[in-house]
């Protein structure tokens, strides 16, 4: 994996830079529409790469451990060929899911025990057996075993646990670096960096990530219910330590507002289940603005969703035919907003990057998140 | 609406044919997806054109009247516009839902009253209102509205059932050449034969039918419970009567056997919710056989679903693959079965075509009703 960087902002941390994978090139800063279980709900593979315009997904590791498991994967030659998607993957380390479990999975030094949400079985993730996964899975980028802490939570509890996130994360490079892919390409482990809302601990752990010199880093444990004010706060400080020449992902966020605010400080990936989640219960994201489709507002506007991008779906169907489709809960409701939220987003990033390289991205950036925040 | 008959079967009452719409072509035998409240289920309009190859979909009058409603399909231009479809649509009466509505309904002279599904309000169904509502719609072929009885069902019920639709056939006829299309285009009427599973009785109603010289007809109240057997006696009785320089349609028909034998009868058009509905129960209609993909059998088996046809969902996607998403309940599993179930429809009725052309159609047809039947 190669990063190259390619434009900065003059007024804020914003960069366009390109990661060169053994599945082709992605272009940053890039938005990662999610495939929980090998699939970007709603959506095909074809729409992800014509309509969506995707250039790398998300995978979720104890998803895709649970469901189809390791050996269909491993049989099939890995999630890219499983699925059909021939561009990058990044699968997450499973730490988020498991720890969500709340009940269900017991945190140890050695890993975390669980049980399956689907049949309540018992299962052991440690930081070794989620790289293997994770070399099973075939992703790209893999993520390092982490524990995300909750919010709000303490300082000394934040302070252990980024602790104990440091002594897996070594144990995570020496497993990553004594194994290899399994199928003829290369995969990056990027590290992340922990420490909840203290900005101690968060510079802390940014050293601490940085240290250790992987070909990309990211920035976990925000967007977890702290005011959006903080976790810009923990962004900007955390990106004033991370190696510039180094992909950086903040991860699970956001909004479009925070995916702005994130570029504007200097990160370069996101991923969120938004787009597609609240597509699902009738949000749209547009140009204009937020639109809960179900509104009687929009029983009799026939114009399409949203004209203000070149986008398929977006275009083609109208906002009281998408209202119908939703109200008579037709499986296609989902199917287009979720395309359309995503095509959105990936339209959004496409945009900062154009700004920052023609230089004017700030001015850009701050009438934008005005505009997309706006509830029409 | 004109049609022209291009070839006939030596060896059955299988025919080719062309019917002009001002909604463009359709080839027959040609079979037609459902659409029921403005969207065939989990399919892109895009999709139906480009993947499904359809030609013309059906809607239903009962579904589009209570939602979007008839202020909205009109304000949209019609269902055609409302949902961006721009080859022909059928709609059915409304009078196989409403009849289904047991304990919900009352049939009298002057029509039907009902209480919605959704929220239990009640309204009146004549064969004037109907009519009316089609016109609305905007359907290219609008249907008679009848009465479909159960199966089984006495001769003397059956009888007064038939009687009851030949009256209000004679409204629906006076209403529709009463009024005209509200949209710029022509509409068709087809009278429907019922007479249950009683030879006098749908011999009687297929030339009653066929005096009143209407531009297509259709042949009601079968699959609704009998033997296939019972299915092809009275289509074939019916199919003598009927005139030959019309277009014939078996409603709601049925499995990719029973469409190849109707087409052996005389059959010119088919719908049926089968190729979705068993779609989104992990069902597949393929050229070598029926799959049911939830089956161990496919866990491992990453063969495309269906390589026997130029399809891409078909080629595509493994068995393995779909089996997960269908299991792991993604939506994406019901979308992949259905353009597929539909795909492989349209494929076989196109196919049924070519060999009517060729000439060799019985020999075809006796293969593939024995291939396409087997349960993989």
């Amino acid at each position: 994996m190669k990063f190259k960087l390619e434009n900065k902002d003059q007024h804020s941390k914003a960069r366009a830079g390109e990661i060169q994978t053994d599945h082709g090139l992605i272009q940053t800063p890039i938005f990662m529409p999610v495939g929980t279980a090998g699939s970007v709900k709603a959506v095909h593979q074809r729409e992800l790469t014509y309509d969506v315009k995707a250039q790398i997904i998300l995978g979720n590791t104890y998803h895709l451990y649970l469901r189809p498991g390791l050996e269909v994967l491993e049989k099939a030659g890995g999630l890219h060929k499983f699925m059909g998607w021939s561009s990058p993957i990044l699968t997450d380390s499973g730490g988020y899911q498991v720890f969500s479990l709340e009940g269900n999975r017991k945190i140890k030094e050695e890993g975390v025990v669980f049980k399956s949400h689907i049949d309540g079985s018992k299962h052991h993730f440690t930081p070794e057996s989620v790289m293997d996964i994770q070399r099973t899975i075939g992703a790209d980028i893999i993520m390092a075993f982490d524990e995300c802490t909750p919010f709000p939570c303490d300082w000394s509890y934040a302070k252990n646990s980024m602790h104990l996130t440091h002594r897996w994360l070594k144990r995570c490079i020496d497993q990553f670096d004594n194994t290899s892919g399994k199928y003829g390409y290369s995969q990056s482990l990027f590290p992340i960096v922990q420490g909840s809302t203290f900005k101690d601990l968060r510079m802390d752990a940014a050293r601490f990530v940085s240290d250790q010199d992987r070909e990309g880093n990211a920035i976990g444990g925000l967007s977890v219910g702290e005011p959006a004010e903080m976790m810009y706060e923990m962004t900007d400080l955390v990106t004033d330590i991370l190696p510039e020449d180094k992909p950086r992902y903040l991860m699970g966020v956001g909004t479009p507002a925070n995916i702005l605010e994130g570029i504007a400080l200097g990160i370069d990936m996101f991923d969120c289940v938004m787009p597609t989640r609240n597509a699902r219960n009738g949000m749209l994201f547009t140009s204009e603005g937020i639109i809960n489709i179900r509104n009687e507002r929009w029983k009799m506007d026939f114009s399409p969703l949203d004209s203000g991008f070149d986008s398929h779906v977006s275009n083609f169907y109208s906002k009281a035919y998408l209202r119908h489709l939703t109200i008579s809960k037709e499986m296609l409701a989902a199917q287009i907003a979720s395309i359309h939220n995503l095509s959105f987003y990936l339209w959004l990033v496409t945009q900062a990057r154009e700004h920052i390289q023609a230089g004017d991205f700030t001015t850009w950036k701050n009438a934008m998140v005005e505009k997309v925040s706006r509830r029409l």
